[in-house]
């Protein structure tokens, strides 16, 4: 039976490969590598250097593939995710059946961990639903790009005993800060955190966390705001692309 | 000025173990490993074959020392952490004193991730506020249980563009399922998944994760909670201790 490995590979830091998942990457026949279109071109980059550094096993292979566009005209939110993975799992049952023998191991290198705010897993399971190629599969966890945003800060993510919440930016103004004390937001085309109007709330910021282009801010969002606006704007503009994540905190340790 | 690397060392499984960390350990001049009784023994085993397994440079010696017990009795949680905290910080301190050059670098290896409910990060920035011993520190990240968790059971941690909590089972009650589609439990004690009353939630529940006597359960709640609760206590009785982490569930992708 073909088998899937969905590896993760890290936050853009090659160095964030673990043992483990360089071993998988070394059990794969064929290694499937997205590209993403010009803006994104260095993703892909950071995707072959992994490669070219770690895969010391001979003979197996590079297949590249165009990951479909999102449409979002004229749909919802959840209508038009829901169609992209649908055409996602038409592309990876294609690559399964048109590159991967039947008794062949194919890997998929995602970015950051497989669970966190990724679909890979959940495509995948599209593929086996749909039927027509059957294979097993396993995921080899990596570091997110929260992890490599906290350790560049050097802060812990949760108080002492207390809660978190992980969120989007189309969902922050529902969490923070009535109901959550850390919120932090992984995929936020808006900096939802702009609207957050609290005097006490402190941010900890950052972009191609991982990358020789890593930028981190951080302190009283009142204070800083700006300057991380200004910032993402700028990097964005010369980049041609950014991926950031922030960290939002009020309160204390102890402050129960 | 003395320098010190907090270095996530994974969930149990030493291939966890990320290219970074064990470069991290190869410029230590001095590993401190914490031992914490007879039970955790195996914890500091890992630790011990993490070290044997890759520190490929010469010269750089292990301190173990026994991490102080948190006391209870007769204080809030609150101030018990807080207490404890202050003791741990006065042994990294003595450690740092007497068994660091004033140009050495030490790292301590923290299991999972530093930034996850740990205090190395807490701790040791009380021992640079209580100003005796100057250093720098810097922080290395590490596969968490939580990952370790989501792997082995091949889930996406979060439903499609939705938020989740991680948190405590002491605080379960506030959040799940009222308040969150997914949360996450890392600290409970007292298997706060029990009183969870709900047809619909369905619970991903896993112990020794990432190392040889790991294992996992899930399914409708209502219908493998007392496995859990049987399994659990069996094996905890068996090894002597556990570390266990669930993720509850309730909804599904696309049902905004």
């Amino acid at each position: 039976m073909r088998h899937i490995l969905v590896i993760g590979i890290g936050a853009g830091n090659p160095e964030h490969m673990t043992i483990q998942a360089i071993n998988a990457l070394n059990r794969a026949d064929v290694l499937f590598i997205p590209t993403k279109g010009a803006k994104k071109a260095e993703l892909a980059e950071v995707r072959r250097e992994i490669c070219g550094r770690y895969v010391t096993r001979s003979g197996s292979r590079t297949v590249e593939f165009a990951v479909p566009v999102r449409r979002t005209e004229g749909r919802s939110y959840a209508g038009s995710v829901d169609e992209w993975h649908a055409s996602i799992a038409a592309t990876y049952e294609r690559l399964l059946e048109g590159e991967l023998g039947e008794d062949q191991t194919g890997a998929f290198l995602v970015w950051g961990d497989p669970m966190l705010y990724d679909s890979t897993i959940r495509i995948i399971e599209r593929v086996r639903a749909r039927g027509r190629v059957s294979f097993e599969f396993e995921v080899i966890p990596g570091i997110t790009s929260l992890q490599a945003l906290c350790a560049s800060h050097r802060i812990p993510l949760n108080l002492v005993g207390k809660p978190l919440e992980i969120t989007t930016g189309r969902r922050l103004a529902e969490s923070f800060p009535h109901r959550t004390e850390t919120a932090v937001v992984m995929l936020d085309g808006e900096q939802a955190f702009q609207h957050i109007e609290d005097s006490e709330a402190e941010i900890y910021w950052g972009a191609y966390l991982g990358t020789p282009d890593e930028i981190v801010i951080s302190g009283r969002l009142a204070e800083v705001k700006d300057e991380i606006l200004k910032t993402r704007a700028a990097v964005r503009e010369r980049m041609g692309w950014i991926m950031d994540i922030y960290l939002l905190r009020k309160g204390a340790d102890f402050d129960d």
